[in-house]
């Protein structure tokens, strides 16, 4: 399985992904599901995927093709990132039909996030179908994959004005917690940041599997957490809280 | 949907049920998940559901007939949790059969945790086809329904020998996190506590929608959470743990 999010605030955007893929648990192998595309100053696009890793895979080998070939539209000339989505979309189910047989599944699932000049930037996540949903005001994250595990954090700390640096741990937090709960999602760990307006990004990095970092935030948070549940006040409070809804006895 | 969860430690154990229920989002209504039956001082089993409503229903109904009619074997009259789980696990079958047409999927899955005299207490996770799991030694807890935003609390705080107030509050705040991010599970939030070798249960708490308690362990909960990463170390440290991993430029 795969793990993505994609962060969006005022202040920019963070793409953090897992590098797990898994036909059954005995064919496990390891596979980037993080791909920046841009013209340094001009624009920038990172793709997040998921699903079946023969259509990821065609997907983002016929984007990269389109571009070096030079055929249009491609992911560089499009003028904003509804345009990416719908590219993107677009090749995602051709790859998907083109495979098709007797209603056989090759889904994927994308995230699209970008900036062009001094435009927005905004982030978009594009189903299989290639339709597709973006960031607003009030959902500051797209999540693709194993998503169920990571989202309380980001429920409860994202908020708009949330310095990049901040958002970026909450994205590794989010992967920590859902590294820890499925087998089938798991390192390299890929973190990107990218600040509104600056479209020559240097913050790519890849957590190794034997990452001190991976392994002192793991630690870290398991520590803080704890402390976090420790201080947590007595349960025996709750009857002070709630005393009339007491049962006392009886087979219920 | 539904969240349950029920926990298993070396004191005893611990049974938390939401109360939604819902067959398209505007058909939702209050419905209690969790059931105990027991004879004081001699036996007690506590039965948490989700699934087809109809079929929890049917079976929850059954059960008790068996009960007040005196039919053989009933839920007082197994010897141990095996046979419970074997009976609950039969019925539940047997009402889904009832009503099976065309293919269509009547699935319910329960948790049976109980204890019969001086012997070991225990919980079973019953699948819709009536087999079922147990705890263990390494695995303290059990979970129905919605069970993955919940799961990462679990796993990093519940250990064997943890008292059961402080497995109860885990319990309520994986409850939480799974109401926060799930809208389809919620209040009034069912808690069961059962002492090992204490077959005359007291404590079971039933946290109403206006609940103080749910409330207040909410924010608490909140503010505990966001102090704990708060205290994270920054960003900027990933620097120095995993200096040869950055990327600096290009295209990937």
């Amino acid at each position: 399985m795969t793990y993505c999010v994609a962060i969006s605030v005022d202040a920019g955007m963070v793409f953090c992904s897992d590098s797990l893929t898994n036909a059954g648990v005995d064919q496990v192998s390891t596979y980037r599901k993080m791909f920046r595309f841009g013209i340094d100053g001009e624009k920038q696009f990172v793709i997040l995927t998921s699903g079946n890793l023969a259509t990821c895979q065609a997907t983002i080998a016929k984007i990269k093709n389109d571009i070096s070939q030079n055929i249009r539209p491609n992911l560089l000339t499009v003028l904003n990132l509804e345009e990416a989505a719908d590219y993107v979309g677009d090749i995602s189910r051709e790859q998907q039909q083109k495979r098709m047989v007797d209603g056989k599944n090759f889904e994927a699932s994308f995230i699209v996030g970008g900036q062009v000049r001094d435009g927005r930037h905004e982030i978009t996540m594009i189903y299989p179908e290639g339709n597709y949903i973006t960031t607003s005001e009030d959902t500051n994250y797209l999540q693709i994959g194993e998503s169920k595990y990571g989202k309380p954090i980001l429920d409860r700390i994202l908020s708009p004005s949330l310095d990049l640096d901040t958002c970026a741990m909450c994205a590794l937090v989010s992967m920590d917690s859902t590294m820890r709960s499925n087998l089938s999602v798991g390192p390299p760990v890929e973190l990107l940041i990218l600040k509104h307006g600056d479209l020559t990004p240097k913050d790519h990095i890849r957590f190794d599997e034997d990452s001190n970092f991976l392994r002192e935030l793991k630690k870290e948070w398991d520590e803080h957490l704890k402390d976090a549940f420790r201080q947590m006040p007595p349960l025996s409070w709750a009857a002070n809280w709630d005393k009339s809804n007491h049962e006392q006895s009886g087979t219920s």
